[in-house]
């Protein structure tokens, strides 16, 4: 009898902000094997705010996800079933196998799940979301030691990994985070040199208090008026990584109104997807990898329970509530 | 008897547009020349945007122009007096003498007139304008064969430049400009393969259909609404180079609304000022001045007679009204 698997589909593209009825829960047998195929049983789902722009239709720089079909997203899990040598049953692989409980493949974009970590880990500070942070760290940012970095959801599955970096490379970290719980993790457990909270009235003061020197690197995850507070303190020929503007997912203006400091300032501005470089994620890998298993990066995660959690897990991840990596456990 | 020697003086900060007032014309003595020293006396004063940056006192790339004192300006004329054995009397000197007459110098920071162009063409195509576009064209928007190529204030002494070289780079050229005259001129007598009135109601429009296959490079005049249009043009991995941001040097609203582009096209957008690179002036101006002693880079001055105009036509320039190098004859 063929295992049966439930998938969210696609319902309907979201008006504005993402409603759990934008998504469909199904239950269909898994298909058979053909030769060369293999089923993964997944133990995790990521969820990633990139999610949310493939949901629309407008132009993005991946193809928007069909109306109807799975939803895409990163997963770490068990071969099932194989046909296939290269992942015998029981190999531990990362994929995008979605948002279901099993996923059939031929092998094509997966990989072994490292070893000497976590699983989930795979997911969050030694994957995608990790390297997406040492990408634009050190390959836009290009930080000396000395220099201050400014990342924004620091509290996240990326900025989170941003600071770190920064701060094993000899440079003043400083995050900002919505709400003072999430500031005192990134300070505290972080180790981050500060974190300002953008909700905070006195924000555009506390920012400058904690770059006397102004910034250097601002890898920015946010946009709108935190994204324009940063930019009023960039220093002569900083450098900005954008790698998400989460503020404008749902349509909300996130003019950049001090536009001005790019010239001024003569400042490199870079908007860069991590897909774009896969040459690079053997190496962003084995640094990450190597920092998470002897205690040097540290991650938080935040754990849905059960594929049925998923859409309420992601609206709650696009509204903040979550702490360090999104994950759901099925 | 000492010459006299007519001066420009920046005589207050401008409220928002520049006025007449905010300059104040004195006549003094010109000074004795010490040993080493020498005196010029300017055929040609360059009026330039930058100009208007450094009359505010907001933090900007450079000092501000003092109050009370000679306003900056680049000069190109020739050497009437000399207690300097590297500038002869007779020399042909371009520099930054100011916006008066006579400047005296010790011969930091001047240049001997190249021979084989007009001299004036030192203060354009194939002085400080003419390498602004060639450092944003080639070491920023490195445009390769077949790519298309934007500049905005296209009928300037900095976009004539762009263009023409985009041109002769294999590169198609696309121009924006004021008005139907300065895009005949810029299509007809620069050979643009399109010039754009942005001023026109179907400009979006028209922009569109003559950047079919989208914008690789931007180089970047103006700001506001006219970068907008651009940037929804722009093609995956598009390079701009932002060299000034004409329309907000009076205080007005140049907030960039279609930031979104940054990311989902993975831009690089660059802020440049040309004095920053100044070794590699001596290779750009080799290209240029070859390039106009040759014919093939064409060049448009308007000139206004006498030092007495310079207020003038330094307005008519920030409002759009010079075709070309704006220059005062003196």
């Amino acid at each position: 009898m063929a295992r049966m698997n439930k998938q969210w589909l696609l319902a309907r593209r979201p008006q504005g902000a993402v409603q759990p009825s934008d998504f469909e829960l199904v239950e269909r047998p898994a298909p058979a094997l053909a030769e060369g195929q293999l089923l993964v049983q997944h133990h995790y789902l990521s969820l990633d705010p990139y999610m949310r722009g493939r949901m629309d239709e407008a132009k993005s720089y991946a193809a928007a996800q069909q109306l109807g079909e799975v939803m895409i997203g990163g997963t770490v899990g068990e071969v099932v079933e194989s046909r296939s040598s290269a992942f015998p049953v029981g190999s531990l692989v990362v994929g995008m196998g979605g948002w279901q409980q099993l996923s059939l493949s031929d092998g094509r974009g997966l990989l072994p799940a490292p070893r000497g970590i976590p699983e989930s880990v795979c997911l969050g500070a030694a994957g995608m979301p990790g390297v997406t942070a040492w990408y634009g760290l050190t390959q836009i940012g290009k930080p000396k030691a000395g220099e201050t970095v400014v990342v924004s959801a620091a509290a996240g599955a990326v900025g989170s990994v941003v600071g770190q970096l920064a701060r094993l490379r000899g440079c003043r970290a400083v995050g900002i985070a919505g709400g003072a719980r999430k500031c005192a993790h990134v300070e505290k457990e972080l180790g981050f040199d500060a974190c300002l909270d953008y909700k905070a009235d006195d924000f555009r003061a506390a920012l400058k208090a904690a770059t006397p020197a102004g910034v250097d690197v601002l890898f920015e995850n946010v946009g709108g008026p935190v994204l324009d507070a940063v930019l009023a303190r960039m220093s002569a020929f900083g450098r900005v990584a954008v790698c998400g503007l989460i503020a404008g997912y749902d349509g909300q203006d996130i003019s950049v109104r001090n536009a001005r400091s790019i010239l001024v300032n003569r400042l490199l501005v870079q908007g860069f997807i991590v897909s774009d470089h896969l040459a690079l994620w053997p190496e962003a890998l084995r640094e990450l990898t190597g920092l998470v298993a002897g205690g040097q990066l540290r991650y938080r995660e935040t754990v849905a329970e059960g594929l049925e959690s998923a859409p309420r897990a992601f609206i709650g991840l696009l509204r903040g509530e979550n702490l360090g990596k999104q994950l759901v456990k099925l």
